[in-house]
């Protein structure tokens, strides 16, 4: 047991009474995940972060802060052949994801430890794709979170240092794609190594003209190219939400509901 | 004189042999401006940025890097009753700038010194607005400039240092708005002294689904709200360029061409 599971043994699978959980379907019904009812959900995130990497057969993959699998295994379910890692500081996330991997049949080898020291099977290795979904919880200026597990979740390592780790896990030549929420972009920008270039940042707006909340972004260790500022990709049809009807652009729901990738602009 | 216009003298108005001059209409014929037939010429840039700036009558207003003075006399055609000034490193630009205010009969102070070393009737002054349309070229990547009043133009101070010197002339709760190449992006948040808040980034987007090219950032002393990603601007209607007739979407020709304000989006 290392350190840091020693530290957050009180959120341990095995140590605390067992959460409520929920089994959710993803991608249309062809990925399965238990999670917890209270805490850390994945919502359409970690789809949308899965879709974006071009990951081939053959490739390496590291899900930094992987929680309880949804981005690793909507991307092991969409590309077979992976090589799928995760990192996941609550043990309790982490054999969820485990629980998760196993019963949709996707190879995801989970490992428990924190991102600013990780465990050796990772720092030894790296990665052709590193993808998070970062913390969004910041200390400082947040709100306390409702419970333990979901403020553990998203109030881990600062930022940059979470990028800093990502980034040192990369092969050169390789990707760190991360989904972020929109108002993060400077700490973002600003927290990227040298080291990484060909920058791209692309905005997602819930609605035509509306702001945005959410950003992919991805960056290229050794990578040359000037940093580039996508156009906008729209979520959701129309102006406003009609709670009736499903509302999602036929781009976006192809991504969730039919498991199609969701490449980053060429150009 | 001071020491940098000793530096930059060869660039001088009087000192050299006079440039080729045009006479240029801006918004619609409203505005006329001598440009220099070579160098650095006013595009549709400091239009937008003018248009973007919501200055009232009676409030103050620095342009930084004022070039022939398109922003600032953009901007006062548009809004009467501002208190208007200009900085401009090169003496043949300065000139110019102040025979353009006098030509279109608008109340503009052009102080001719640089932006690392202002003089001391801007050095002593707050304004409500700070405007800038920040030097593009860049000597370390860049491939060099092919005449010198468009190099000094273009590669003066560094953006770090420009945006600092920006925020510093801005009285509390001021404003400073610029517009700048997409790809800088980076280096301009990163470069946001900490004491601006409130920063919003409103990308330009050449037309439907492209890439953004150039950006819109504003920033506020003292400003406490969280960094905003606004929704794309579009520039033109279709998705390809049609030479033979206008293409200017309804909302930037009524810019262009009408003085119509572009306010950042409220939301």
């Amino acid at each position: 047991m290392t350190r840091l599971q020693r530290h957050c043994g009180t959120t341990g699978w095995t140590s605390m009474s067992i959460p409520d959980l929920t089994h959710d379907a993803f991608l249309g019904g062809r990925l399965k995940l238990w999670q917890p009812k209270q805490g850390y959900r994945a919502g359409v995130d970690p789809v949308l972060l899965a879709a974006s990497i071009a990951a081939k057969a053959g490739e390496s993959v590291l899900d930094l802060g992987c929680g309880a699998g949804a981005a690793a295994l909507c991307l092991g379910r969409r590309v077979e052949g992976l090589e799928l890692h995760g990192l996941e500081l609550q043990p309790f996330y982490a054999e969820l994801a485990e629980k998760n991997a196993a019963e949709n049949e996707i190879p995801f080898t989970v490992h428990q430890g924190d991102v600013a020291d990780m465990p050796a099977a990772l720092k030894e290795r790296r990665f052709h794709h590193v993808l998070t979904n970062p913390p969004y919880f910041d200390r400082e200026t947040g709100s306390k979170a409702p419970d333990t597990l979901r403020e553990t979740a998203m109030g881990g390592a600062s930022l940059p240092l979470w990028l800093e780790a990502a980034a040192r896990r990369l092969l050169p030549k390789g990707y760190l794609t991360l989904i972020c929420r929109a108002e993060r972009v400077p700490e973002l920008l600003a927290g990227l190594p040298d080291y990484l270039g060909s920058c791209e940042l692309w905005p997602i707006l819930p609605r035509a003209g509306q702001p945005s909340q959410l950003v992919l972004l991805r960056a290229r260790h050794s990578g040359r190219a000037a940093f580039r500022l996508h156009a906008g990709l729209l979520m959701h049809k129309g102006v406003a939400h009609t709670a009736d009807a499903e509302s999602y652009t036929d781009e976006i729901a192809e991504v969730l509901r039919n498991a199609v990738s969701l490449p980053f602009p060429k150009k």
